[in-house]
């Protein structure tokens, strides 16, 4: 429904924009009020979010206070010719302001009821606290008095003129703030006051004047005092945030791409700061950290919205909100509460989802500023979607794509153990703003945490509050702790929005930003000291914390079972033992696509007769070495087949490199050597010979089997054997072993080593006189590049592809997943890349080789049977692409199987 | 002119086939003689080249015995039908031998004037002796007989015999040689004589009893006495040696491939021993060594044409065959030798190349027995293709295409320095069977030389003589020695067709082939010895031995001179020194492809300032040190640049890890940390700081820039002030510098580093206040899959691109070049890789990476300049591959410049 909406309207507005084109005036102005609205919810893209609900709820009859939206588009027009305004577009916005005076019987300008705007940005998608926003407009010398007589508080009019110049200054001109704050400082002193609302009438005379004196020497010019002017110059200021740092920084971490601008909202000021019976708030219609069907929100009295958001009061909940009273002592809240829950109800029906709203009452009189999807953590969304489909708001299939997989980590990764809190000294108490558990060193400063996470550290970003300039340290941090703001801060918002764990408002903590320093309960810590934060209760410890295994919801269980109803991609784990297979079978697993066989020739014995393999002279005592392995394997094989009873299991033949399993420290190549009785000298020779200058590139994978073809028919001899065990014991455990050859680079390999493993095979059957039926596909890991390039040539003669994205990933950017560090933090920081390629997948470049061996592959052997076995196979972008080009299961690790299976039904719908 | 032909006749033949197959029986056998020829030269695919070659010289009236050719399309369908002969095949055999007792007035069976054959293959390209050829087929207990009494010669008829049983043995039956080789000394003891033409008549017949019971013995049958039996089976046996190992091993190492199977020419014998009045011989129209016009051949008298081939008799040289005398004292040489002159004059007339024939002279008349293109040396092909150009018989265009480019590499590769010949103890002189230098340890049987060339040893098969089994050996060994056998026996052809060096016939050279020694000078010499060969003289020389680089002949200079004409690629080389530089441009490079950085780093006082610049703890310190490393940089470069004066110079930019700079020795790191002041513990520290698992994957190429852009700022400020100082001096040398920066896997790194390449160049132009003209590309290497995947994106941000194909090829395959010999010599034996895909670019995978790259980067900027300057730029298949995908050069070291022109050339043609 959305979606064809969005296209007929895209649609209209084009042919709209066609027509309007073809008389030469392209409308850029879209106005929402009483006596006329002309967008809808579905302009988004040109009128942006904020500007298309704006219009939407006007339309449904909300208490929107009026104005107009100057289109994403003209913003575009504005980058496009060089950062200038298109010429018609202050004609439209005189017109869009005549609109607004004629509805408000208000004048732009006048000194006897002059009509005040507010401006504010709008993407087409939410980016929260973004884009810059001024408020009070209009107002100058003259018609600051003019407010002041209207509305008889003098106070208010002066307050609402020294904000807008600050604003104007901050926001247009870039004044730095600590100008207007130090003057503020002065009138504090001078009148010997400590709260902004303390300081007197004349007080804020003053500091008007003040404000337009450092604002002059600052920006070299006066104050605007023509509001037309004052309009255009924020305007543009609000089209040059689109392209300013943090905006271009939230985009790329967001993945946002393909916007044209951002729109820009004029609208009415009403005023939450027009004594005791005005006031503003925010709410979401649902928790958005449980979910739970609860209406949720804070209001400040007396205030402007900027002041809830920014976190510098601590707000009032909206459940107290019909204790308020105004200055006669007449409780207004319940009223204003009862309209506010009337509207949640309409909002919810309009838009089935949770929202985000902001009100203002100004004089008792509800206003509703804005609405927007309210982000919520992981485990509200998978609750509000469920309930919402009980509710019959949404159907299953809405309620699968609600819930964005990444963000399940939260739910899947282990919390803290609570009996580990009883051991660990308790700090404080903050508000529990982002659920989740994280632990790290303290990092005082966004560019900090960005610095030493990338360097390998884990570390906790400690702040007062957050701006947007922080988020670049939030995203890096493994956690937030902030000393002020509420539950809908700017720190609370940005971290649930990314699942990331988050205490807010911890004001028993002492931060300390210029000396690096937090003190709380008499102690401080510095940077080299360790935290622990728990963002479900917003606890406080001291030290590194112990964790626990999450268990999973009941909405969960029930989300994911919708989500296997419709994803066609089957979703396997990599795991290499019974209980790892166990496990991942209980996320709901079907099948193994990686079993490893490498780490089972580590524990004790195996790896003494490993070694006396790979130091054997001749192939009589390789083989010899090799026979005292094949039980342990076989074995090993047994216990995972019966995990996997029915399901298929892909194992890797040897893979690592041989140097791998040898002793490395004199001390144990001397006990090495006596036990082998060959000596230490003759143990060092061989280690240092099987050394390579680049083993990840060097005789591994496949080309061991090459050149010591007796261990492939040891490891094919194990799988075989156990599988005839499994079909022939007493429980008849139906094992479907997959035989997987790696590192293959040319058809030529796959061919002599599938021939060989297939000839093993048949001679294991008839060893053990087995006739039962026991089919075992003999396919390839696809990791090299060459194999990926000459797909069709390697696919005669599989029986099924595997990609290892890992060593693929490796390979094509020429990356060493181990040496990577020394230059990954500067290709993130310098944004040479999007991500750690190794966390999810290169489409573009890794992903082009993936493609091409798919279909390659195809052309030959069609339905050839392809997976992806990389660490990649659980990460929900990369699942994505997965299902585009077609594989036909993803494997990855245990915990992640869940996830994998709501990305793959996501990307099936 | 030849392809046209060959395409007509193609198409008769194909027509020609359809019809015949319309009346349902397919042409099997191509007779050829006096009364009726049915192939000519261009039916190669069809009669394969010798039967084509007999049709066509009796058609152009050269004495050539009578026969029939049997096609190659009939040994595919004998190979196709399960080896199986075809049910009418046969029959027209019998037709055809009809044909041939009419043509001679013989009868094939007949006891008294008997018709013999001789069964040879044929393939469409030469195989040299890979094939089986029977003799005197016809024979049996009772035309035997005939023989003796029609041509009144009794010895010859039994020794005729005699060699068929024993042949047919061989051949037919696979009974080991040595058994006939028995009973021949039996009977020589017997007789009290030493050679086999000593033996009597009586000794004959005996032989021909004893044969023929051994016979019996081994193959289990008696010798076939139907004269049609035989021959049925002869044929067979000679479709079966299509597929022997060493037929297929030949053609896996010559590339040869496409080919429907062997012909087999089935011909009248003649007789080169019917007495002293016969002979059989072998001859060039030209010198194939030298390439001199200079008839050049072999006679034995009263011999079969083997004898000459097999070296087992040391034969006469034409130019003495005037001196030939018959048994009656008559000079029969100097008649024959007149015809010999004439047909030589008629075949190279006919056939406008070198023509190695074979002939006999039966009785006084002479006959031709085959002629085929003539092998030679590259310094022959060289002089054979100029001056046929001289004399009219070839174009410029047809010589460039005679000379094989990979050849090239004996006459630009070094010789012995005739100085050093006087230190070296001289051994033995033999045959100068293919010029050349070699040096190796001696290695006594083909199998031995294969191990151990792959092991990395230099051997030099040393053999009595050689055989077509010892071909892979041959093809391995650094060069080739044997003790008898003349200019045409095996090895002496063979080798020369690879351009290897082989000394032949060195009789004083006693080889031990059971206990593998060499014998000679009455000293012993073994597997562990080292001698030196120059196939240019026959000298072979205890010990090691200088070499001197080789001077270029006027003719190969013409040739070249011709390739530039035609050819469209241009050749750069890579030279990281002006005297390097110097040189490739004397070789005729147009340009630097490749001028590596690192290597001017390693001397004096340079290495020091770049590890005090690797050791910096700081920006400021590193800065310092590269400031000491600057002024070097630039003094290169202007060498380099004024070397190249008015020719490109594409500088790599620091490619290696740091690691690679650093001392790893415990003293070294001493005196390091002493002379920088550090400390020892500092400098180790640092070392194993920079140490990487897998360096070729690891910190290196642009990804230095991106950490360290001080590096990068030094090296462009280093060219830049170099080419103003050029373009500024006295000498006003034209630098034209190229800077390409390397290892770039995603456009951003080249966008960000070109970026500042640029602004650098720039700022360097403005401090030296230079504004003459001054334009450097900035471009990249190609050697990262993902760039080549992605080239699209890339290619906005290069001037140009170079591919890197050596890096490419180790990502590409995964295979790391310094590791790469643990396992590829099982690649290369078993068959799991053509060649070293370091030596000779991999087509279907990195090839298809370098295509794909070429494609899209010149899709977004079309005509963009595209090199290749890996090693590949100087094998002539990789060269001729880069002309097809359309490069523009290629670059390659200093002395395979001249190859890449002429493969340049032959690819443009």
């Amino acid at each position: 429904m959305a979606k064809k909406n969005t296209m007929t309207s895209a649609a209209q507005s084009a042919r709209s924009r066609r027509k309007v084109k073809a008389r030469k005036v392209v409308q850029m102005v879209y106005s929402f009020g009483k006596s006329k609205t002309e967008g809808d919810a579905s302009m988004r893209p040109l009128l942006g979010g904020k500007g298309a609900n704006l219009a939407d709820m006007t339309s449904i009859g909300l208490p929107v206070p009026a104005g107009f939206t100057i289109t994403t588009e003209t913003c575009a027009e504005y980058f496009n010719s060089g950062r200038k305004l298109p010429a018609a577009m202050m004609d439209q916005v005189h017109q869009g302001v005549k609109r607004l005076e004629k509805e408000s019987g208000k004048e732009f300008g006048s000194s006897t009821n002059p009509l005040l705007v507010s401006v504010r940005s709008g993407a087409a998608v939410s980016m929260p606290g973004m884009m810059n926003t001024i408020l009070n407009l209009g107002l100058n010398d003259e018609t600051v008095a003019g407010l002041a007589e209207r509305t008889g508080n003098e106070r208010f009019a002066f307050d609402a003129y020294r904000r807008l110049i600050n604003m104007y200054g901050d926001v247009v001109m870039e004044v730095p703030h600590h100008v207007f704050e130090a003057e503020f400082d002065k009138i504090k002193t001078k009148e010997g006051v400590r709260e902004d609302n303390d300081v007197s009438i004349q007080g804020l005379k003053q500091l008007c004047v003040a404000y337009e004196a450092v604002f002059k020497k600052a920006a070299g010019i006066d104050f605007p005092q023509d509001p037309l002017q004052q309009l255009e110059l924020a305007i543009e200021a609000v089209f040059k945030s689109w392209m300013i740092d943090k905006a271009v920084t939230y985009r790329r971490i967001e993945g946002i791409s393909g916007l044209a601008g951002t729109a820009v909202n004029v609208q009415a000021m009403v005023f939450g700061n027009m004594g005791e019976d005005s006031g503003t708030g925010v709410a979401f219609t649902r928790n958005p950290a449980t979910g739970q069907n609860q209406f949720f929100g804070e209001f400040l009295v007396n205030a402007q919205g900027e002041d809830v958001v920014a976190g510098i009061r601590t707000p009032h909940p909206v459940e107290k909100m019909h204790l308020w009273k105004a200055d006669n002592y007449k409780t207004i809240g319940r009223e204003i509460k009862a309209t506010l829950l009337e509207i949640k109800d309409i909002l919810e029906r309009h838009y089935t989802d949770v929202q985000d709203i902001e009100f203002t009452i100004e004089q008792g009189t509800f206003y509703i500023l804005q609405t927007r999807t309210g982000k919520r953590t992981s485990a509200a969304a998978v609750k509000i979607a469920c309930d919402m489909v009980k509710e019959g708001l949404i159907d299953e299939k809405t309620a699968i794509m609600r819930v964005p997989a990444a963000g399940l980590t939260q739910l899947l990764l282990p919390s803290f153990d609570p009996r580990a809190k009883l051991d660990c000294e308790l700090l404080a108490i903050g508000l529990p703003a982002s659920p989740g558990a994280a632990t790290g060193n303290l990092a005082f400063s966004a560019e900090e945490a960005v610095k030493r996470t990338l360097a390998g550290e884990k570390v906790l970003l400690v702040r007062k509050e957050t701006s947007p300039e922080d988020v670049d340290g939030m995203h890096h941090a493994a956690g937030i702790l902030t000393s002020t703001g509420g539950m809908t801060s700017h720190a609370a918002v940005v971290a649930r929005g990314w699942g990331k764990c988050c205490v807010a408002g911890a004001s028993e903590v002492e931060i300390d930003e210029i000396a690096h320093t937090m003190t709380v309960q008499g102690k401080t810590y510095n940077a080299r000291d360790t935290i622990s934060i728990d963002g479900s209760t917003g606890e406080v410890f001291a030290g590194e914390m112990a964790t626990v295994t999450p268990k999973l919801s009941s909405e969960f269980k029930k989300l994911i079972g919708w989500a296997d109803k419709v994803r066609t991609l089957a979703v396997r784990t990599n795991a290499d033992s019974p209980e790892d297979a166990k496990r991942a079978r209980a996320f709901g697993a079907e099948g193994i696509g990686l079993c490893r066989t490498e780490h089972m020739f580590f524990e004790g014995e195996r790896i003494l007769a490993m070694r006396e393999m790979i130091l054997a002279r001749d192939l009589e005592s390789r083989q010899a070495a090799l026979a005292k392995l094949l039980p342990f394997q076989r074995d090993d094989f047994v216990g995972i087949f019966t995990a996997m009873n029915g399901l298929p299991v892909t194992v890797r033949l040897l893979d690592p490199p041989l140097h791998e399993f040898l002793p490395h420290g004199g001390r144990s190549q001397r006990d090495l050597g006596e036990l082998l009785g060959v000596g230490t000298k003759a143990i060092a020779t061989r280690v240092n010979q099987l050394k390579e200058m680049n083993p990840m590139l060097g005789h591994r994978g496949c080309r061991l089997s090459i050149t010591y073809p007796e261990i492939l028919v040891m490891q094919v001899t194990a799988i075989t054997e156990a599988a005839i065990r499994c079909l022939s014991g007493k429980r008849r455990v139906k094992a479907m072993p997959e035989i997987m050859i790696p590192l293959v680079g040319t058809y030529r390999e796959l061919e002599v080593l599938r021939q060989l493993t297939i000839e093993t095979i048949a001679a294991v059957k008839k060893a053990k006189k087995f006739t039962g039926k026991l089919n075992i596909p003999v396919g390839t890991m696809i990791e090299i590049p060459r194999a990926a390039l000459t797909a069709d040539e390697v696919a005669a003669h599989a029986d099924f592809f595997s990609f290892g994205t890992n060593d693929l990933t490796q390979m094509t950017f020429g990356f060493s997943r181990d040496d990577i560090n020394s230059f990954l933090p500067d290709y993130l920081g310098q944004d040479l890349l999007p991500e750690d390629p190794f966390e999810s997948l290169d489409v573009s470049g890794v992903g082009q080789l993936v493609e091409t061996a798919v279909q390659k592959g195809r052309s030959v052997k069609p339905g050839l049977s392809c997976g992806i076995c990389g660490e990649h196979g659980g990460d929900p972008a990369s699942i994505d692409f997965c299902h585009k080009v077609g594989l036909d299961y993803v494997s990855c690790s245990p915990f992640r199987v869940p996830i994998a299976r709501l990305a793959a039904a996501q990307s099936a719908l």
